[in-house]
């Protein structure tokens, strides 16, 4: 397929706009044709207002043919072949087993939306039926059901250029709610950004769902992702990223005159709690899968385990000395693009040059540009305490060992912490039994809490909470990853005293699809 | 019960602050002694610590124990009895059976509220069990829940002085979720809210709660209000009041370093949209009903029909000079506070003035100070069209008459009307098969839809939704009546591989309580 550089609105290429964005190859420092056109103001209002248009066509779609059209959207990604991860390979220097992995997961992810859309019951129907002889008043019939927001803008991440870009997990459960979706792509994939939304397009036409539904517009320019989420369609929004990129789109929404929802996924240092029992018995095989944990994909995860904290004592040394061992041996990575590694690099420097931690291990190979160092630093408590700087997240191939004195230093660190993705806690159950005031705590800071693992290599699953409080992302309520996703995009409405006929299918006396509905207080998949 | 006028923080009185909020009776004119004492910062920074230094003791109660403290709060608010009635009705000029019902109202939502927490169902457990043998990756042992915010600051409403007030709605559910209340009394009924404050805090240490649970806070200021909002302390804020009252508090939240959810439910015009087949049959009855609904409570309740919508036609004529003269019968009412019938004979003099608008009916007793007469204005589209203050909400007994010539000028006006907490349709089923477009329309604007009845008198029950698309609520996806206003309060967090003794109760294997839990993706009440 011939790239073409332009945005694609509601089914038309369009590129009116001067301003062009250059691929780059990470890896090798070459620019990757074509130039990618980035949106005018005219164009973003066009994406918007023709997702407008078509919301309540789309809508109104039977499940069915919404889950054909996620669906087929799988098909025609896996369609694109060679061709997309090799595109995908050169934007973002993944590797290849790495894509043909997140391909897969990206696959599934819409597959498992369609079978979700398809069961039903995540509409969460809810019947009170009337009660006319009620006293002193009779109640009414009462029926409640979820419905779509209305458009959604999708911001592309950089990290994921499959399962958190044009056809991700966003898009997927956004699309699945009956929503239609605008993509803003990453500008550093842009490539691998228009192959997929190509494959939207197509699915979309295949199914005859109406044009609107997607669009595909690029920017790398703060304007164009303001535009978008400034605009009066559009009803929510969702972004992977920074917290300094999240934070702005976050306050944009909010000072619009009507305020719509961002659904930000700011990253996380992902705190790693390793206590004394865990040590003494598995101190080398913690250390390995840490390591591992913080080196997989350069680093470059949300989820990414940044800080560890541990009771100093031989275990722990001992600990420390095999992390920073094994980092020396860890190969150098190319990041996804120079501006990240850049800062990656930057954010070394500076943790280096604080007086107390110390570089305990790094990659022992050189770095070409691009690339970025596997790294251990070490510290401890009061260190820690002194530099505000170390407790934020730095993205990419590092962590940072911190040394305590006592659990009530550990519970200190767990309670000035602000939110976080996930917190992690290695122990034995007793170790766990000593430490409950620790576990506590942590609950109150995370989305999710591990025992004896690592947080990288999120499930994809009705279970999954990839959420957590602010700062790591803007709304606590919410998940970006598993079936849970999809509540982000819809609302409750309610009927009252509604004739049969008139009301959603899945409110209706016969309950066609078979879900589940609370009816009078009680769960059911009966007829009425 | 001598009423102290003073702050009730975490049990105990505190009055520091030399500024004061004089208690009014409406009908009379005549103060109400005491003088009750606003916040200081440092009472509020007080109120909002305690709050958090007891938040997780207040969360790891027994879901049995957190039921009985809202029990016992009912019970303690019906110990008040005729004292409380007396000083409602002076502070708000509402008649005594219809504080006698929202007292009842308010008791029955915390008794609901308990029997959710009984139940347990409410946390939405969820389990996906680990997959040890799954390629290419085995699966985590995954479990998700719900778990408390954090302290919530409750706004109390002027026109609930019970039922969305210290102990109302919003005080129970975050209660039932786990979470400390902050609450900031309206300054229009502070001796009601003291009452009720005392009740609270009787009830609390009858039940042996932690004192930080529950604090009142009085004050006038907006500095107090702010204080409370943006204080960091703070996890969730709920609200009842004006469009211009919650947005302010909505703006504070969302710039704070660490921004939360503000529920605020900032009322709405609930349209009305009259189809001909309903006028041809019921014309009479319509105008009764709507001419009750239009002047219960002096008009002051959130889903009060302020706007309404038919085709011209002569039914419709009749049906417009029967509300009128039913306006002309209808008895003036004393309104809440002072400021609030001087807003309401503001905007009846605005809309008055306005050429294309005219007075059908009104009240024919002359109104006292502090009272409404009740009023119905008309117009016709096009003017409805020129004039935006005319769809923006009159808090009182007024509702406005729009005449229109087509279908398509009714779903015009449903299309450019800003979300709602309700719009109501009366018709035939025949009309509503001929107005399915109109239909369409107005689930994309509203909270709730109602087919030939009112929307005064919301049902507290699991399938209500009192809420909306903005400027309705600041949030659609949540309600602040029902069972599911606790979902507000609440958030999800992930445990993943933990051993099944450290997992919260309703995580664990045995499925002690017996709640429904989602198992592997199917609904299960069984043991695992």
């Amino acid at each position: 397929m011939n790239l073409h550089g332009k945005n694609l609105i509601a089914g038309e290429l369009s590129a009116t706009n001067a301003a062009t964005i250059t691929a780059l190859n990470p890896a090798t420092g070459e620019t990757l044709p074509p130039l990618f056109h980035e949106a005018s103001d005219a164009e973003i209002d066009q994406a918007c207002r023709l997702a407008e248009r078509d919301f309540e066509k789309y809508r109104q779609q039977p499940p069915e043919r919404v889950a054909q059209f996620l669906d087929r959207i799988a098909e025609e990604i896996l369609g694109l072949g060679d061709e997309l991860l090799k595109r995908a390979n050169a934007e973002t220097a993944l590797p290849e087993p790495r894509l043909i992995g997140e391909r897969g997961r990206t696959v599934n992810q819409l597959k498992m939306f369609a079978a979700l859309v398809r069961d039903g019951s995540w509409v969460d129907a809810c019947i009170d039926r009337a009660l006319p002889e009620r006293k002193p008043m009779p109640r009414p019939d009462l029926r409640r059901i979820l419905i779509p927001l209305g458009p959604v803008v999708v911001f592309g991440a950089s990290n994921f250029p499959f399962a958190f870009s044009v056809a991700g997990g966003d898009t997927a459960s956004a699309l699945a709610a009956g929503n239609p979706v605008v993509v803003k792509a990453h500008p550093a994939h842009p490539g691998t950004s228009e192959l997929v939304a190509h494959a939207i397009q197509a699915a979309a036409v295949a199914t005859q769902m109406p044009a609107g539904v997607f669009s595909l517009i690029h920017g790398a320019s703060h304007q164009v992702g303001l535009g978008l989420v400034r605009h009066p369609a559009i009803k929510a929004v969702s972004f992977t990223g920074s917290l300094k990129g999240g934070r702005a789109l976050f306050d944009a929404a909010a000072a619009r005159p009507e305020p719509i929802p961002v659904y930000a996924e700011m990253g996380s240092t992902n705190p790693v709690f390793i206590l004394p029992g865990a040590l003494k018995q598995n101190a080398s095989v913690i250390a390995e899968g840490l390591l591992q944990s913080v080196t997989m994909g350069v680093g470059q995860f949300c989820t990414n385990p940044g800080l560890v904290f541990g009771l100093h004592d031989e275990n722990f040394a001992a600990f420390t000395a095999k992390t920073a061992q094994l980092a020396s041996g860890a190969a150098p990575g190319t990041m996804l693009y120079p501006a990240i590694s850049e800062r990656f690099n930057q954010g070394v420097q500076q943790a280096r040059s604080l007086p107390g931690v110390r570089v305990a291990g790094q990659s022992s190979g050189a770095a070409k540009a691009g690339q970025a160092q596997a790294i251990v630093f070490t510290t401890d408590a009061k260190t820690f305490f002194k530099h505000p700087a170390l407790s934020e997240e730095l993205f990419g191939p590092s962590t940072l060992i911190v040394k305590c004195s006592s659990a009530g230093e550990l519970e200190r660190i767990a309670a000035d912490m602000p939110g976080q993705l996930t917190a992690t806690i290695h122990g034995t159950e007793e170790d766990l039994a000593q430490h409950q005031r620790l576990v506590s705590i942590l609950q109150q800071k995370v989305g999710r809490l591990l025992f004896n693992g690592f947080p990288t290599g999120v499930e994809v699953c009705p279970a999954m909470h990839h959420g957590g409080p602010y700062p790591a992302t803007t709304d606590a309520h919410f998940t970006s990853i598993g079936t849970a996703a999809i509540k982000r995009f819809a609302r409750p409405i309610c009927f009252q005293n509604f004739p049969d006929a008139a009301l959603p299918r899945d409110l209706r006396n016969k309950n066609a699809r078979n879900i589940w509905r609370l009816v009078d207080g009680q769960l059911s998949r009966d007829d009425l």
